[in-house]
């Protein structure tokens, strides 16, 4: 009887091992040979999974997707409309090691992207993704302009969490929360006028 | 009689092939050979300049700060406030292939700076060139809280650009005027209380 493998879980122990690789040493270490090494399989076992390094690239930024839309679901219900739009909003920003691991694979992946065109439905979708949680948060604090504050939020998020990985020393988590904070408050302002 | 070879001459002739490569191509396409050619060299004088990829991408970087701060310096004196912030502000943004080839190659080596020490000192004094003009924009602007809000129209700014690299057809040229336009409105607006 042939030996019965079962792919999901397979994939499962491959995407726990490529984590922790990512999350210790940052993408880039992140070889078909130091996954192998994590997870205790061959490199000829993890072939049949990924032929290339390319493919592990785009299984890490399957599984960024996978956990910050896993996290968004499972967020709690706030009845403070400001607390719930934060909340939704820090999934995003790199305030703990793995929300930086996965603003790394996606600096990594989108960079690749510019170059790979195989790559950019995956990286449009987490792009439009991140808008769409921007537009809910905007629309949870009763913006006048949704669509123009969602696209201007998306924005500041996105520049703080790259400012987050080029200077961790100045951009640090309680920075990134007070710069977020201080956003959110603008959201709704009145111009002065 | 030796030949007097003129380095800086040439130095300046293999950065505008360089950079007809890079806006006409992007940045990944600007290799040895692809450089050299576009000059008119062999690829052996070129090495003489260059020994890697790596090295031409720093020449490339190091051009895109001088373009900038060149042009930063040549901005004609505004009477008023806001048109003098927005005009600095504009020259960071992707709003034509320059610029859009500018911020092609902050990207690629902010990105290979994650793994490559010799490349932090460059990437950091390019990152507080920026947040240094940002200082200056909002303190034209008045702001209450200068410090914070250099900060928050830096994040806004460099996540504008990247998101004008990722969605071209999205964040347009005229998008991304409005969006600061928009943002550079709420740096001195007062809180809805």
């Amino acid at each position: 009887m042939p030996k019965v493998v079962d792919h999901a879980a397979r994939r499962e122990q491959l995407a726990a091992a490529l984590w922790r690789v990512v999350v210790g040493d940052g993408v880039e270490a992140a070889s078909l040979r130091r996954v192998a090494a994590e997870a205790g399989w061959s490199v000829g076992s993890l072939r049949h999974y990924f032929e290339t390094q390319a493919d592990l690239l785009y299984f890490a930024m399957e599984l960024v997707v996978r956990r910050v839309t896993d996290r968004v679901a499972a967020l709690p219900q706030e009845t403070d409309p400001l607390a719930t739009a934060t909340g939704l909003l820090h999934q995003f920003l790199p305030l703990d090691a793995d929300r930086r691991a996965e603003m790394e694979v996606w600096l990594a992946f989108a960079s690749r992207a510019l170059v790979e065109p195989s790559l950019r439905e995956l990286r449009d979708e987490a792009h439009t993704g991140v808008r769409g949680v921007c537009r809910r948060a905007v629309e949870l604090l009763g913006a006048a302009r949704p669509g123009l504050e969602a696209e201007r939020l998306h924005a500041l998020v996105d520049g703080l969490a790259q400012h987050a990985i080029v200077a961790p020393d100045v951009t640090t988590p309680a920075r990134q929360r007070k710069l977020l904070a201080a956003h959110l408050e603008s959201v709704t302002a009145k111009p002065r006028s």
